[in-house]
């Protein structure tokens, strides 16, 4: 039996976590909040009370954490996985960290006889929790290979892409499409709001045509209400859209609607709405379209001031 | 046996004309170029002589004409369809032009006894020929009924949005999503190619997870081959987003990323590459990074007259 | 003694014609509003009752009003200009309209007899107070010349820019550089205030290298101030870059930064600022950085139903 | 006779070294290749063999080299100028970098009893040739005030914007405003060439007015030409960009036209076009118009696969 160690149980590494209970593996979770292990221990996982605790015994590590700097202090840190693992350990790491990153944390433990994949996924909690996520493989085909299974118990969709880092470059092209699909169907719900057309109907058949998406599957009925409960929180896909930006500028490449959705995002992030989820991008668009109180009344006295032959 | 007369027979025309044959309708075909006429014969159909041959008889006047000023000089002009068909008969316009247009049409058919529908539809040529249509419609809701069964010849979504004009505004709010998906799409291609990961391998993961949609089912594998055969040409498509632009603009709403996508589309007909398919986006983006040859030799000049302590 | 009707004495129309009366021309003036002839009257000018009150003895009709459909109704309505000026009168239009428009308006003039200039003009209100605006002008140069006299009492550069609609031409340019470059200073505003500088020394020396313009010498120390007081209306502006996007359109050209500000400002106009001053561009981009109460709030729920191993 | 030390002599360092040696500085200066201090050696100066001889005896080391990376070498590298002043001499950066980076160089500096201000310039070529540059300086007054006679001696705008790493700040605002106001000028001539007007005249009485620039004063001319011989060069204001953008991006702040600019001199600089002057801009949209051979025919092509009953 595989004994997976899985460090960080947030929304997507919980349910990917009790996911492997459930395909057989005997899972150790750890998260800085003991209480997040629960779930894991209920499902017949074992909660670890430490990093090293939790790697010790592991043939599989597998980190699901928040940005590049939460997985290399994981690793690399005092009592970290790098310190703590057996030799021949394979990392898997699902985070969506900068390709750099990945390329030159793989790159370190291979001097450490540790062998490293790049897996992040895409399907959000939904996914997570049904299984059924998209994971793109960066590193070598025989460990893609070796943690098939594991892979199989958590995604739908497993692909190796490439070699270390690769994982991480197709995840950015992801949320590039994926924030720019969100930011598509807010201009169109916007749009179809401004004219005089039955919503549902509207985006039912929307859907069924070349315009058809996961987007309009999953998120646009939600955002319609303006329900922006995550899901996927807008400060994470600012951090991805980070990662894509400075890869397009890396490559001199412009990228006009990665860029702009980019902003929109930003802009969700500094109105302090970045825990929302990202369909909120459609608030955005309501912001630069809601009547302002104040200043609308220092218009209508400017209003005032100007005469003019015409109305 | 219900009458169609279908007046124009091009690339969406001819094989919806033909999928109402093969669904029991006597459908009288015409198109100012005869010959387009003849797939719709040898499916059984008749070929019209002229506009006012083609509707005489019809219970049924449908139109799929590539823009407004068309359907109203097919429908107003003189020996047109509101001159030459008999009282009673329902026009279905397939035709994707303004809601304003659509309107204005709909209700000087009114004033002559006619009844109409806006009918705008999604899907392509692939989806033209199978059948399998999206259809928008817009118009009273006893019409729609009646002619659901040609609907269900040519579609596979058939969905009333409203009033008149209404399936032009829905049709709106999806060529701005398609444009928009396509040219997403195109950046993640090129920010593929320019990192180094299994292309195919990576569209394929990204499809299965919340990035996936139908343009990336149906347009990716072509995009990557630089394969720019339409399909739907990308002046139509621009046409279209003049629609969405315009009327964006009546309702001063800003929509950051429908405005983006409309300029590059604007600078492929400009590039006089209107006739390709509107997946050519991918097209100007390669512009936009390819090496310039005389400009280059310039710059190597400017650069030997830069003389800096470093590099 | 030259006699001039001027139609339409608003913020920029009054001063105008003020400054003809101080420079020996007989003004005969009309408003709808009758008060707007006061000061002109005050001058030394003399209030007409209506179109055609004030045209009847003009050897020049000038205009000054906010948008096409008001040119058209003031030249071609009934008891209009058209209608009541003597043969040889010459018309010279101040407003700002489409240059398809003024063409069209020039046509129907010279069939009437008369002549006609399109003069837009730039410098706003100080400059029309200050007898300084730069007038942009098309239609025939012979007529230009006999109105030199007029237009450098109200103006500091005069040009002929080339045939009836060029001065409209011109000034849909000037549009497009001005709310450009007033974005252009809000964006840097926002940059400066979020680093820590020295904001008025900042601008200070910004305007005395390449980025100097008359933009940051006129507004930027009132948009400092967030003081959004007209000036200029930025509903006006939103018009003139009506005219802008539907000019490109036709051309199939695409303009980056043109089409990006006509999204913001639009959006100024979507929420009740039309009446602001131009300048409101900062407002929008307050807007997209100002914290949200109740959202923020939400996120912070959001928040705590996530859970992670780091922070 | 206060010696100064200049490091880095190319297009705009060498004149400003020799506009010191004018003002009756001693200068001595170092540039990796050797004939780049000719003209500053035929002005009077000293050529210095290293480093290291070049500020042995310096009461000011002044530097202007291209990027951070650079400025970082030339300061902290062996032999470089930490190793080899005198205490107490003040070092004056003249090169565009990051703020980040220019701050903590200061802090380094001041670890090791030196004192250093930034002082990024704007106004090229010319201004440096002239002597009327503006300066923007970040660090300590006093040492601003030591150092103004040379600052004056090279600049007609001299001004402290706040402490180590302002001026950095200010001059990124200012390469925002530039950037975007060249592009603005260049999407203007499009839309004038594309209409019917004197295009000479039309950039004059635009300049008149509230569009009026030193971007149009200067750069105007040689673009209407497309004249892009250098002047600055785009591949130095691609630089500048990412240190805007990432500025923007740690404050969460969007900058709609600065980002849409920045694609475009990424674009720039990936077509191999960045040694060209930054006025290239317009070579890009010259390009998104430019008619393509083999597309067009491929498009012809296409377009006589399409039949239908217009056109």
């Amino acid at each position: 039996m595989t004994t997976v160690a899985f460090l960080g149980l947030g929304i997507m590494g919980r349910p990917m976590a009790v996911n492997l209970v459930s395909a057989g593996f005997a899972v150790v979770g750890y998260s800085r909040r003991p209480e997040s292990a629960d779930p894991v221990v209920r499902a017949g996982g074992r909660a670890a009370t430490s990093i090293a605790d939790a790697v010790a015994q592991a043939d599989v590590v597998a980190l699901m954490l928040p940005d590049g700097p939460d997985v290399e202090a994981v690793l690399t840190g005092e009592q970290g996985v790098f310190d703590s693992v057996r030799p021949g350990t394979l990392i898997v790491d699902f985070s969506s960290i900068s390709p750099a990153t990945s390329r030159e944390l793989a790159r370190r433990a291979a001097e450490r006889g540790l062998r490293m994949l790049d897996a992040p996924v895409s399907g959000g909690e939904a996914g997570a929790i049904e299984g059924t996520l998209s994971i793109m493989i960066g590193g070598a085909e025989e460990d893609v290979e070796r943690l098939r299974p594991l892979f199989e118990a958590v995604g739908a969709t497993v692909q190796r892409v490439g070699d270390h880092g690769a994982g991480q470059s197709v995840k950015a092209a992801n949320q590039l499409i994926v924030a720019g699909a969100i930011q598509l169907v807010a201009e169109a719900i916007k749009l179809l709001e401004a004219l005089d057309v039955d919503l549902d109907a509207a985006l039912r058949v929307i859907n069924g045509g070349l315009a058809g998406s996961k987007v309009l599957d999953r998120k646009a009925a939600a955002m319609l209400k303006r329900d922006f409960t995550p899901g996927f929180r807008a400060e994470l896909h600012h951090k991805d859209l980070g990662i894509v930006t400075a890869a397009a500028r890396d490559a001199s490449l412009p990228l006009p609607l990665g860029n702009a959705v980019a902003q929109l995002m930003a802009a969700l992030v500094a109105q302090g709405r970045g825990s929302l989820d990202h369909g909120a991008l459609l608030a955005v668009l309501d912001d630069l379209t809601a009547a302002r109180g104040t200043e609308a009344a220092n218009g209508a006295e400017a209003r005032r001031r100007h005469e003019g032959i015409t109305k």
